[in-house]
């Protein structure tokens, strides 16, 4: 580091901040002056500090990058672009339509990692890349570099909570403290040392330098990665800085410059700027790969017909199972472990696991930072409680991240413990992702089935599994396809088709038994594929039972899986009642909920018998 | 505070100890030990301490307590009980279907504001009550009991930094540091250094204490309310105090005694316990009662037919509108007020006003705390970046509190910002929640109406802006009642009926005056009323036309508008085509984005003429 030349660096921010200006200025839109005030640090990190091979971005011993502050997507571009990997001349097709350099960042670009702009959410995973480089023994670091006015939310505290207990030496942070939000000043301006507190109680080694003193940033990188704890360095700087009349003003926040701005700005910059291209970088040490390989194969399932099995056990049982075969299975959870059955996968393979505790933001940013690295990430709590990072979960879907979520405890079969532990809106939720599956198995064999599924294939998976105990009815060597469903009842004349899923597949079955001594007849079909639904079974199905289709699910009416059949099948001339909840439930014990909110054998048998 | 009786208060404490053994092992199933720990504090603050008319739990200068830590329901159930609200025999129906005495606390109880049980959520509430006492010029304070697992949530430190910044010393925080979480130990155990230097560094005082010195709970407590900052008071107890075989003992999180522990249990309370009953507490001060009184009209609303007015900037316009009548009206928003409109209403009534930051758990979180205390809360932002408080909404519905949520900003017509920035998932995660309300105006007219509609009927609404400009089509006279809908086209012989909402809606109507030049009519229905759904409109204008429906929605595909008319609309064997955003969208210009994902008035026209 003692051979990096300061006045070289200086030069390249003010051509970094020449490419932001002049880039937002093409596409008539964009944040500028958010990219001036952290233009010298992210000069100094790309052309000396980090090391990285900037021909391969996704080398797997490289140095980390992660714009937290997604909105300075136009400087993170000018870095990449300076090092040589695209023309220059490409960033002023920022934000088109035909180009990838979109607004915020997304990993459309090969040297994006994870998407970035909805503020706060970096951190998280820049502590899942960290722990993911000390599990494969690799020494890159991982650099996140913040707004000031994004450690407001709460998911950066999690995030900076964990760094700290799990002193995470190869992550650090960086805040580009200019002071100025969106609509008015942040609450702490340039006091920095209300930040330098708060990560100092929260674990961290804290720097506070002025972050448009090449000589400061310098020296105070060459230290990263030193002492056993995570680093974070508040950099103090001026919005729109290096510009005379965009420097630390009201006003320019989200606002490109005009064309004549933009000269002027060019003008004041010019003659102190130097390209990047040709500039050392250093090179990242030479470790073995990790071994990120999927087996061909996992050990099989056993269970034998008629076992009372949770499926939040069998959860369990197949994380271990698998994970055996596959090193790339890693897990976290919430501090639910003894709850959704993650404790037997941590207690086999310790290395491997992450305790998150209670902190659901975070422990998604974890898993999607492991994915990130060539991991294959389940994070488990209860599913409601995934509620509490939807806005992860969403910008996990745009990141494409290889993410697996598994929630136990749905609907009001969870009983006692009342509305606040049910997930009721889970299906919803997940269904609105984008490129999500939604799986929800019955029995412990679909389930581990299921589990494998999501191990080998890649992208964001939400399982839901049940708390209490359900029989298993799949053979052992079953199969599960993505967008399938079974039909476990049918016979020629059947009244109607029930479609159920989870605890309520299992009221079906209960019904056409019942309903069978009556001499009615039900075709049921286990929907366990919500999304993609297995809507070619479910149709032929239906077709055969005058198109008339009933599905129940302990869930909310709205968007769950009685919406995602009607929205499917309403085009063939399928008709839908939905059971469902339609109502603020309460406590009590399971089985007097399943009959209170409707969704039980006998609220089926009824409607069945409604039907003209 | 002098006369306080500290043996009382410890058999006090012994006696809600006893209560909680009883209900859980009763119910079979809850968290006693959860409670003991808390008992003690518990006891002092309710039986002596806090200020509040035990007979009217809703008086509007009573002391208010949020039980944070939810699982300790029974602990704040025995507290009431013991103050005379209703016989302590009720406690022994914990968690049963037929008594509201629910496993996690509900306002479904006269003494619970706010339901509690997704941790990391009461404190955040309790900052939207303390501003709220502050507003009203009244002198209750509001205590918070949190456990220290759940202080890791990101929620908490949002809350914390928020009541630092606006000095809310009339919020009280206390942390029940029992050192054990559900599966295994917090962090940092006992070590409340830990938590005194976050709290301190996020701007509070700090008390430490023995959570079992009744002397020292006594004394800190005597103190709450003094200086300029909120108090945190960090008391470190023992899980299951009080019962030799559970006190600080690994293994007996949410599991409750069976009768023979019980009778152990209560054997060891029993010789030093005391009743609450006839015990003084202390009065609330005399003030004057706030003005929380619904006009029974609004000022007129004032736009001429062809206006170019975005709904966001409706939005605005109609909360000054709306809030120089109506003095329960409060904005809140997090540093986007420039871009949702709220600035409007924050200039003209900075005290009715809160900037919360970049921090959407606690925005919501402030705005459930003014709408618990009789206010009309407006929280707006991006609405995408409601996702981020979506467990807080969830909890909101459980609540079922009166919340005003308005998000901007929405689908692929926000154009450059890419996907970070667009809602959309919003209209599938706001359906899904108990007893909402989901409306999506597509004029200035329509919006400021609605607006009214929000500020007169309590429950939890959201309304969905758009960035983009489009004209007034309704006169200022035009009422748009909940479930309703409006035909804007509609001739003998249309062809199918295209049901939109927002910037949808402008693409069909100019797709029906290209399809008009072509011979083809189409009826098209303005859907404002997402949920409830203005079904019997639509359903009336699809069967003039076939039964045919096309919906076209700036939302992804799943649990939006599509599936809201299929699921409704299924039985009356009405066919529905669904347009609306099927994948991962990119940046670009907003009627580019339109095209590429097939809702604007070429693919609508298109979709038209495929049709049969």
């Amino acid at each position: 580091m003692n051979d990096i030349d300061i006045e070289k660096l200086q030069g390249i921010a003010n051509q970094l901040r020449i490419h932001s200006i002049a880039a937002t200025t093409a596409a008539g839109s964009g944040h500028p002056t958010s990219c001036c005030s952290a233009a010298d640090v992210v000069a100094a990190l790309f052309f000396g500090h980090m090391r990285y091979n900037p021909k391969d971005p996704h080398y797997y011993n490289n140095d980390r990058f992660i714009l937290s502050k997604g909105h300075a997507a136009p400087l993170l571009y000018a870095a990449w672009a300076e090092t040589g990997l695209f023309p220059a001349s490409e960033l002023l097709k920022l934000r088109r339509i035909d180009n990838d350099l979109e607004g915020h960042p997304t990993p459309r670009l090969p040297f994006v990692d994870v998407a970035t702009g909805s503020l706060g959410q970096g951190l998280g995973v820049g502590v899942g890349m960290a722990l993911c480089g000390r599990l494969d023994k690799l020494d890159y670091r991982t650099y996140v570099l913040l707004g000031d006015g994004e450690i407001a939310e709460g998911a950066v505290w999690e995030a900076a909570s964990l760094a700290g207990i799990y002193k995470l030496n190869n992550l650090i942070a960086i805040v580009d403290v200019n002071r100025l939000g969106q609509s008015q000043a942040t609450a702490f301006g340039h006091d920095v040392s209300v930040y330098q507190k708060r990560f100092a109680a929260f674990g961290w080694r804290t720097e506070v330098i002025d972050g448009h003193d090449m000589d400061e940033i310098v020296e105070v990188l060459a230290a990263a990665g030193l002492g056993e704890q995570p680093l974070v360095i508040l950099a103090k700087t001026l919005k729109g800085a290096g510009v005379s009349f965009t420097q630390d003003k009201d006003g320019w926040h989200g606002k490109p410059m005009n064309k004549e701005e933009e000269a002027k700005a060019i003008a004041e910059l010019q003659p102190k700027t130097q390209s990047g291209i040709g500039v050392s970088i250093p090179a990242p040490s030479q470790l073995p790969a990790p071994n990120n390989t999927a087996p061909s194969s996992y050990p099989p399932v056993n269970y034998k017909l008629g076992d009372s099995v949770a499926t939040r056990e069998a959860y369990g049982t197949a994380l271990v199972r698998i994970g055996e075969a596959d090193p790339r299975i890693v897990a976290m959870d919430g501090d639910t472990k003894n709850s959704t059955f993650a404790e037997k996968f941590f207690k086999k393979f310790p290395d491997r696991s992450t305790e998150c505790f209670i902190a659901e933001q975070n422990l998604v940013g974890v898993a999607t930072g492991f994915g990130a690295r060539g991991k294959v990430p389940f994070a488990s709590t209860f599913a409601t409680f995934f509620t509490r990072a939807y806005d992860q979960i969403r910008v996990a879907g745009i990141s494409q991240a290889n993410l697996k979520l598994v929630g136990s405890h749905v609907g009001v079969s969870i009983g006692e413990d009342g509305p606040s532990q049910m997930a009721l809106e889970d299906l919803a939720m997940m269904r609105a992702v984008a490129g999500s599956i939604v799986l929800y198995p019955s029995d412990a064999v679909c389930a581990e089935k299921l589990l494998e599924v999501m191990a080998q294939k890649r992208g964001i998976f939400f399982l839901r599994t049940s708390r209490p105990k359900t029989p298993v009815i799949y053979n052992n060597d079953e199969a599960f396809p993505i967008g399938g469903a079974k039909v476990l009842r049918q016979a020629a004349g059947d009244k109607v088709t029930v479609v159920a899923a989870g605890v309520t597949l299992f009221e079906a079955l209960k019904a056409a038994d019942a309903l069978k001594k009556e001499g009615i007849g039900i075709t049921v079909v286990d929907a366990y594929s919500i999304k993609p639904l297995g809507k070619d079974v479910i149709k032929a199905a239906a077709q055969k039972t005058n198109n008339v289709v009933i599905t129940v699910e302990d869930h909310y009416l709205e968007g769950g899986l009685g919406d995602a059949v009607a929205g499917e099948l309403s085009l063939d001339g399928i008709k839908v009642h939905k059971l469902g909840i339609s109502e603020l439930p309460r406590s009590g014990k399971a089985d007097e909920l399943l009959a209170k909110y409707g969704i039980d054998a006998a609220a089926i048998a009824k409607k069945v018998k409604a039907l003209g």
